[in-house]
Parts: C-alpha cells; structure tokens; sequence
C-alpha cells in the first residue's frame, strides 16, 4: 500500500493537522485558518493552546487584509495534547518542530504511525533532509519538506523537496497543494543542504559575521547596507536578475563576459566557481528564460518599484509611533516562546 | 597645502563635476540636479550628451515623484568632452568611470592636476581601494570612496571610505556632504575590497553561481526563492536584524546560543568564523545597539512593512501592462551604453 493509491486531490483537502505550535506551526496554523481549513494543532505543551490563539489573534488582522477564503473562521481552530485525537480526520500534516534531528525522526515516526492511509506529511525543517528524518517511519514515502519562511502567514515561499524513498507523486502533491492555497512554491530535484534560500541567506549571513568579527563593519553597518543598498531591489528583482541587469542593454552575457574576472577578486571569503563557458551559457539562457523582456523594461519595473517601496516606508515611519503601539501595548505578534526559523 | 585647508562646507557647495557619463555618473548627475546644483558632465565620448540627456529625462519623473529641491531645473546640466572646461567651477567632483584599475589610475591624476584646491573627489568604484587608484595622484589627501548603489538616483546608500594618504577631514567632509543630499552614509575605517554591501551580496552571488554549476537550482529558482522569500524582509530589517527575529523574545542572544551549531552545517560553501564569545557578544550588543526595542515591536513592525509591500507589488502588477509600455516605447531608462554597477 503506497500513499498516493489514497492520496485525496489538493483541491478536496478541508481539514489539516498542524504538529508543533511554536512560531512556524502557530503560523501556519493561522495561514491555513485564513484559507478556510479546519484546523487541529497538536502540541505536547498543555500551555501551547493559549499561545497559539494570541499568535493567530495577533496574525488575524494581516490575514484580512491579504484576503481570507470563503468560509475562513478562527473558530475551526482547535488545539489538542493528544496525538491521535489531533490526526483524527486531518487530510494533510504540516510538522513544525523545534530543529533537533533526533526529536524529528521520533516525531515523524509516531505520526506515521497515526496518520490515515494517503495522508501526506510536510516538514517545515529548515535544513535537515528528508531522507535522514524519515530513518524511523514505516512509510517514508509519503514524507517530503515543505520549508517555509517566517512569518508562514505573510512571506509565499516554499521549498518542497523529497528524501530517498519519498515517492515523486507525493512530492508532486505536496507542490500542487501548497500552490492552490496560494504559496510560491519550488520543487527541487536533490537534496542540497539548506535548500535554495537558505543557503543564500547564510552565505551572506557568515559573510557578515566574518565582517563583525575582524571589525570590517559594524552590526548597524552591515544591516543598512542592505536595507538602504541592495534590499530595496530585491523584493522585486532576485539576484540573478539584478546581475542580468548589472549588464546594462547586453544582460547577463555582457555582465559576465565583462565582469568576469571580477569573481577572481578578494571581495568576500568564498571562493565563486571556475566561470567556464557552460556555466556561463547556464546562467545566461536562466535569465532569459525567467523574464525575456529587454533589460530596459526590468529597469524601468525596478525603478517603479524602488520608488513606491521607499514612498510606502517614509509613509510607515510617519505613522509608525501609532502604528508601533499595539504591539508595545500586549496586541502585538510578542508571544513567540520559541525561536522562529530563519 | 592640504585638500583641507581650502574645503567649502558641504552645504554650501552649489557645483558639481561628474566625470563619466555612463549608468552610474548619469544617475548621479540626475540626482545632483534633482538636489538643485549645477551638475557639469565630463566624458571623453562625443555621444555621451544626448545619451546623458535621455537618461536625466527617464529619471526625472521618479526624481519629481520623490520630491524635487528648491531650485532643481534640467537647464543646469552642462556635458562636456573637455576635462578643464568641465571642472571650472566645480567644487565637489564624482568619478565613475568605467572599472578598470590602471584607467582610474590616469583619470584621478588628471581630475587632481585640473580641480581646484580643496576640491574633494569622490569616487564610484564598486572595489577598488583609493590606496589603489590614487598611485599617480600629487594630493591623495583629497581622493576618497564614495560608492553609490545602481540606480544612484532611487537607491541612499552610499559607502564612504578613505586611502591610506586620504585626510581623515575629507573623508569626513564626503560623508557629510552625502549626507546633506540626503543619500544613507557608511563611513568605513579601513579598506576592505568590495567595501561592505558588495560583499554580502557577493557572497550571496557565489553560492548561487555555485549552485547553478552544479544543478542544484535553475536561474529562476534561485531568484524567486529571494522575492518571494527573505527579499520581502530585507528592505525592512537588514540580515542581523533578521536573524534577531529568528531568535524569538530572547533575541540575537537566544539565537547564537541556540543555532549557533548550525553554523557548521554546510548549508554553503563558506565556512562561517568560530562562534567565540567576542563574536556573540559583539554581535548581540551590535543588535542592542541598532534597535534596542523588544523583539515583538520589531516583529509587529516587520508585518506590516511585508504587508504593506505585497499589496503595493500586486497593485504594481495589475497596471503592470499599462505602467511598463513607456519603457517599451522608447522613454524608459534604456540607453544604458556601458554596464551599471552591480
């Protein structure tokens, strides 16, 4: 017996289960409210209840605002210590546990061990494979990582990506579910730890530490260097773009062509790859089959959106000492009693 | 006689000298009439004035959008192929001339043999060091770094930083005067290749170019896990910032504490520094002293901005087709002859 022989259609899935209800479960708890599910949150916690409600309480009005479902209540909430009373009925598993592999692997175990025939279970883990999680259940394959980014309720993003024995029609599953409730979703192909963002975002982040720690650039520094630098292109354009870009009306191919050998030079601590005339033609035939629209008409989007996006945070510091209140008043999303995932 | 000694005050400097007509001295000669100077363009190319022209025009409306100063008229833009013509008068002068080491060598030795005494020059290298580039010049004391982000005109940061023979009151003098025109001012204290904002997207850069070399993730992929993921972060709350965050109410504290193992996991090709505990305190301190209020406020603060954001991009992409056909039609910013810095 295999999953996907009792796999339900994304589109019929009404009622999930949420596993861990620290900060990404509670926020996916709160986004899967907003998209109309019936929602059961199971956490070994007995004071997790009380928590969960304040964060989805305090994510309620974002929601609104982006648009909830027909039929969204906070109402299909409910909140559960015991395992097999939180699977009950649930079609789809969301699994948020605290970032420690062994506690994954028994967890992962005890819901296979719960969980109905077909019912297909995500992992929000934010760098482990699935193929180690999945040493303990009986049925790996209908285990995959749906990685999310803090706050799953605001940012689209996620990573899906199967383990050694998950089977392609689940991984193909989770995708299509993930998309119908309104997520930007990538499949990978392999395992590659850290998935795609998240390597991104290290690369970056050691990058910084190095800086702090040989007194190159302060914490401050290194944050308004990218909020008031690079960070105001990339909500709209990624990196790969703003390089396509850097090349002027010639794009990429004038871009590394030109640019080149600037990868030979000591500007940070890693290393770039041998640019060889594959990788080249890789990355340039990726720009233009992500956006084929000349260099010119992307500057010109990047401009309008560089534009609006500084006239939106002026217009949010102005308001801000009002809008800040809530939060320092006890309204605010404060009730964070875990980490959140990076 | 020092650069110094014969210094205007920042604000009371009326003419500018932008030597280098392309991307990035176009789009500060934009933003320097946008501020009310007198801007007067050298470059060497005899088309570079009706291409300078279509580029101030492209820019103009985001300038007027962005609010014009007292005084801001196109009419006091001058173009020049002669070096001592342009340089009359000036009394602060840009570079951005294309990136090459031994062709900024030449020009900053002619920009010191034509500009007045206590004139200070201001560079756009996105990486050369001015201990570099000033090899040739007779009063390095005058010569400092100030890179600017593409497009100059819509983007604040500017990193300011000085050669080993720059006066530490010229340095100080660009960054005030950056700061005048309201550009977002780093003052480094040392030369460090690529400066701060290019090394971190570098370092972002090169993992993704790995990537692709290896077949881990498409062109697309890799930009749309940025937009769609922590790019909607960063315009907000820089890296350090956001990994505050990810620490929960404990803050940087709890997650250097509680993640810091994972900075050994290879989620990417960079090794990260030792996690000692000056670095963790450095670090923690750092984020106190770049926001001091409590997590929850800034949490609270980085919901609404991604709010805010996403509603303003769907806004953006339902008048996409009617707001994008100028670009298409000619008027945009196309006339890019050279590459932009990245």
């Amino acid at each position: 017996m295999t999953a996907a022989q009792h796999m339900v259609p994304p589109e019929e899935i009404t009622t999930v289960a949420c596993a861990g209800a620290g900060t990404i479960g509670g926020g996916w708890a709160a986004y899967f409210l907003a998209r109309g599910f019936r929602v059961k949150v199971w956490d070994p916690d007995a004071d997790a209840a009380p928590r969960l409600r304040r964060l989805v309480d305090a994510a309620w009005p974002a929601l609104t605002e982006l648009g909830l479902a027909d039929g969204a209540s906070r109402e299909k909430l409910s909140v559960h210590t015991d395992m097999a009373e939180a699977l009950e009925g649930a079609q789809f598993i969301q699994e948020s546990a605290p970032e420690k592999l062994e506690l994954k692997q028994d967890l992962l175990a005890a819901l296979d061990a719960e969980a109905a025939a077909g019912v297909v279970v995500g992992s929000s883990t934010s760098g482990y494979s699935m193929t180690d999680m999945a040493q303990k259940v009986q049925n790996p394959d209908r285990f995959v990582v749906g990685h999310p980014f803090n706050p799953p309720y605001l940012i689209p993003l996620v990573e899906v990506v199967g383990g050694e024995h998950t089977d392609p029609q689940v991984t193909a599953w989770a995708a299509q579910f993930y998309e119908h409730i309104g997520k930007s979703v990538i499949t990978m192909d392999r395992e590659v730890p850290g998935f795609i963002a998240n390597r991104l975002q290290e690369a970056l982040w050691r990058e910084a530490l190095h800086m702090v720690d040989n007194g190159e650039a302060t914490v401050e520094q290194i944050d308004r260097s990218i909020t008031d630098g690079p960070g105001l292109r990339w909500p709209f354009q990624g990196p790969m773009l703003t390089f396509h870009l850097a090349g002027g009306e010639g794009g990429m191919a004038h871009m590394l062509d030109h640019f080149g050998p600037s990868l030979k030079s000591p500007w940070t601590r890693l290393d770039a790859p041998e640019l060889t005339g594959q990788l080249r033609d890789s990355v340039v035939s990726g720009c233009a089959e992500e956006d084929a629209r000349p260099v010119s008409e992307l500057v010109a989007e990047r401009d309008r959106g560089i534009i609006a996006l500084r006239r939106m945070i002026e217009q949010m510091r102005a308001v801000d000492p009002i809008a800040a209140a809530p939060a320092s008043q006890g309204e605010g999303v404060q009730d964070q009693h875990q980490e959140e995932a990076a």
